[in-house]
C-alpha cells in the first residue's frame, strides 16, 4: 500500500468518525422526555440521571446498581374510578355466578351481582380477599394468564371508553425508556397481583415478567396425567404493599433501588427505603391534579390515597409531579 | 469529491468490512467450552444452543425467552463433604455459643459443639431448621450479608484447603458464559439460602443478586431511630427445593425455562417443568463420578442424592454429564 492510499484511508476513516459524531450529537439534542413540560420536575429527573451516569463524577453509580422501581396503579396506569384488577374481579364474579347459586345470598358476591358498589366496599379487605380467591385461584397459572389477557383485550373503562392498557401515562412511558437508555433496570413493584400484570407489561411498558413484583397467592406443583402444572391455591402468599414493598424488593431484587416512583401511601415505605440508600437516590410521587384530562384526588379517595406520603415528600424534598402542570400529554392516544 | 476518491473510500470501507469479518471468524473458531472433552455431552449442549439461536430455524427461541436455570450445590460448586451453608451454620453456632450457655445441653447445638456429625445429622430437618434460625435470623439483611461474606473469605474446605468460592466447576463457568453470549439469561435456582448466595454470585458466576432464587426466611421492615431496616425473622418463608423449584421459578421469573441444569433429586421437578415446555428445551444432570479430582456419589449420600432423577434422565433422554469422562478440568485452579 503506498502513502497516497494510506492517506486516503485515513481521511475516509476521519469522515466516518465525523459522521458518527454527528449522529451522536443529533441523538443528544432530541428531548427524551417530550411529554414533560420544562420546569423543576423535569430538570430534577434529568439532573439525577446525568449525575449517576457521569463517569468519574462523585455521584456515579455503576450500571448494575441502577435499579429503578415503579408502582403500577396510579403511577404507570390509571387507577380510577377503581383499580383495574377490581373491575376484573367484579366481571369474573358475574361470569362465574351461574356455577355458584349460593353467591346470590352471600356477601360480597351478593353486592357484586346487584352492582352495589357501596355494599362491595363495605365488605372491606376480607370481602376483597374472598372475591380474589373465588376468581383468581383453583386453576393453573397458564389458565389464569389466558383469562386475564382475554379480559384486558375485551374490556373498556367507563370514562375514556378505551382498553385499560391504553390508559397508561405517556410521560411515564418516556421516563421508563429514558432510564433504560441510561443503563437502568426498571421494575414494577405493585400491590396488584403479579400474574395479573405479567401477561401485558412487556408489551405495554417494556418490562419483562421477571421484573414484575406484585402481590401473589400460593401455587402448587402437580403432575396431572403425567404433565406438570402449577395450580393457583386460594391462599395469600405475599402482599406487596406498604411495608411489603421494601420486603418484596429485597426478596426479588436483593439490591436497594436508587430510584423509586409512586403515587400513594402504599408507596411510602418503598420511597423511604430507596432514599435511605447510601448511594445517590431519587424519589418521585405522581400527584393526580388533573380532573379534566384524568382525575384529581389525593387525601380523600378509596383508591390510591395520597396523604402521609405527600407530607413526607414535602418534608424530605422528594420530587412531586403536578400532573396538570408538569405533563404536556397524559395518555398516548391524545394528539 | 471525484470518482477516484469515491472508489478509494469504497475500497477502504471494503477493507474495514473484511477486517471485521476476519475478527468474527477468528472468534467463532475459538472453543467456548475448552474444559469439556469432545463427545456426546458437549455436542448436545452446542447443538441445542445452535438450534435455539438460529434465526429462521424451526427451533428458534427469541432472546427474551432464553431462560436457563442452574442449581447451585453440586451443580455449580462443590457440595461434599457437606453443603457449604451447613459448614457456615456449624461455624456460626460455635462462634455464638458463648452467648448461649443453654446450647451445651440442647440438641442440635450440643452435637455441633461436640463436633459430633452423627448427632447433628440425627437431629434431622427440625434440627437443621433450628440451627438456621439461631444463626441466620434476628439481624438485618445487611448484617447477615456481611457475616456470610466475611466467613466465605476466611474459611477453607477440608479436602482442597481452598476458599469455597474457588471450588466452582470450570466447565460450568464456561457453560454460563457460553449461554449468556448466546442471549440466555442465567439464573440460580437453589435449595440454599438466597441471602447466603447473593453476596458472591455476581463476582464468581456473573449472576447478579436479582437472578438468584433460593430458600428464604421472612423479613420485616422497621424504622430503627428513623432509619429503615429489614430484619430477618426466625420464620421460614419459602423452601426452594424439589416441588418448590418450579414454584420458585414461576414466582420469581414468571416464565418457564428452556434449559435447566441440576445434579440431584432436588432438581427433578425443575427438570420436569423445563422439559414440559412447548418451546425447544434442554435438561442436564451433573453426575459426580470422579473420586480423584472431586467426589464420586449418587444414590447413597446425605448431600446431593441422585437417584430418581438419574432414572428419569435415562428414561427421558436428558443429558447426563459423566464428570470423569466429560470434564477435562474440574476446578479453575487446576493447571
Amino acid at each position: 500500500m503506498n502513502t497516497f492510499s494510506l492517506t486516503r484511508i485515513l481521511s475516509c476513516c476521519t469522515l466516518l468518525v465525523y459522521l458518527s459524531l454527528a449522529t451522536v450529537a443529533m441523538a443528544k439534542s432530541t428531548d427524551p422526555l417530550p411529554s414533560w413540560n420544562n420546569g423543576t420536575t423535569k430538570s430534577a429527573i434529568v439532573q439525577f440521571v446525568k449525575n449517576v451516569t457521569k463517569k468519574g463524577g462523585v455521584d456515579f453509580v455503576p450500571p448494575a446498581e441502577r435499579i429503578a422501581t415503579f408502582d403500577n396503579d396510579g403511577t404507570l396506569w390509571c387507577e380510577q374510578p377503581m383499580y383495574v384488577q377490581l373491575a376484573f374481579a367484579l366481571d369474573r364474579v358475574k361470569a362465574e355466578a351461574p356455577k355458584h347459586p349460593e353467591w346470590k345470598e352471600t356477601e360480597p358476591f351478593k353486592s357484586v351481582l346487584a352492582e352495589d358498589m357501596k355494599g362491595i366496599m363495605a365488605s372491606g379487605e376480607k370481602g376483597l380477599a374472598e372475591m380474589i380467591m373465588a376468581t383468581h385461584a383453583s386453576m393453573s397459572v397458564e389458565e389464569f394468564n389466558q383469562i386475564a389477557k382475554y379480559w384486558l383485550t375485551m374490556s373498556k373503562d367507563a370514562k375514556f371508553k378505551r382498553p385499560y392498557t391504553e390508559l397508561v401515562y405517556q410521560p411515564m412511558l418516556e421516563l421508563l425508556n429514558y432510564l433504560r437508555a441510561n443503563g437502568f433496570k426498571t421494575y414494577i413493584v405493585s400491590g396488584g397481583g403479579v400474574e395479573f400484570m405479567r401477561p401485558w407489561t412487556e408489551k405495554v411498558y417494556g418490562i419483562p415478567p421477571e421484573q414484575v413484583i406484585g402481590s401473589s397467592i400460593k401455587t402448587k406443583y402437580e403432575l396431572v396425567d403425567g404433565k406438570p402444572v402449577l395450580i393457583r391455591l386460594p391462599e395469600i402468599d405475599f402482599i406487596d404493599d406498604k411495608d411489603g414493598k421494601p420486603v418484596g424488593i429485597q426478596k426479588f431484587i436483593g439490591r436497594r433501588p436508587i430510584a423509586a416512583f409512586g403515587n400513594s401511601d402504599g408507596d411510602l415505605q418503598m420511597l423511604e427505603w430507596t432514599t435511605a440508600n447510601n448511594a445517590p437516590h431519587f424519589a418521585l410521587i405522581v400527584h393526580h391534579t388533573d380532573a379534566e384530562r384524568e382525575y384529581a384526588y389525593d387525601r380523600d379517595t378509596a383508591f390510591g390515597r395520597l396523604d402521609k406520603a405527600l407530607d413526607e415528600a414535602s418534608q424530605k424534598g422528594w420530587t412531586v409531579v403536578d400532573m396538570k402542570q408538569d405533563w404536556k400529554q397524559v395518555f398516548p392516544f391524545e394528539k
